[in-house]
């Protein structure tokens, strides 16, 4: 299987969620066939829901079509660093691998603050690889809120 | 207004998660008014989603209601001590004051492993106390357990 980068369909996710006001960050969820599985922008506003980040949206809608809290041999796409709260979240599905964009210093929680995965607690830990795209999700977020100030 | 504890709610919830096969906790989140918000077990096996915590059932069900990702003045009464991904969602939701249950030194990411509040990171860290209703959460949790393995 040829690997192929879904960054740019995460990017989309993310320049759709600023469309409807949300803090564009944006999910995509592979599948062990190489299938997308799930693709997801951040809906917080939308839902009044303060857990619906992208990536747990794209979590809880592959789990659901999986019918099974786990998501072995999944890759997630995000074009943000993930927040403590996604971080433990991708722990507990098993996700194998996770690629991100832009480091978030003020809100990550995988290369900052908590850290989640680097404690002896943490069960399952990905493989991580940032960096990628991360000028393209900087740039949309820079601009989301300097549209807002 | 008369302090109430609502550990025992927070029980009978961990209690009604067992029974339907699931790992015993509760949460009850109750508003500035005093009244109860939500009162939830875990459902991560029925849901296929480990996202399903009580503490994120409690917190998606009160900020549904609420129409807002935010709950000040809100607490939050959990047998068990929240996960990485549960303190973060309750930092999110900028609840006010967290009481929980027995320690949870495999799994907790309060007074354990990733310590979510205990970052700079943090934008919100609730009033936490701890301990409270231990050994009754500890014992469901032991007895479901056992008669698992």
């Amino acid at each position: 299987m040829i690997f192929t980068s879904h960054m740019p369909q995460a990017l989309a996710e993310a320049r759709a969620a600023a469309q409807r006001g949300e803090v564009p960050v944006g999910a995509v969820l592979i599948g062990p066939d190489g299938r997308i599985a799930g693709a997801h922008g951040n809906r917080t506003r939308e839902l009044s829901d303060p857990t619906a980040h992208a990536e747990i949206l794209a979590i809880r809608a592959g789990c659901a079509a999986a019918g099974s809290q786990r998501l072995p041999g999944y890759s997630l796409w995000v074009t943000l660093e993930p927040c403590a709260m996604c971080a433990a979240a991708i722990s507990a599905a098993r996700i194998e691998t996770l690629y991100y964009g832009a480091a978030d210093p003020r809100m990550g929680g995988v290369a900052h603050g908590a850290r989640v995965f680097d404690h002896p607690q943490c069960h399952h830990r990905p493989q991580v690889y940032d960096g990628i795209g991360a000028d393209a999700s900087r740039d949309l977020l820079q601009d989301f809120f300097a549209q807002r100030r």
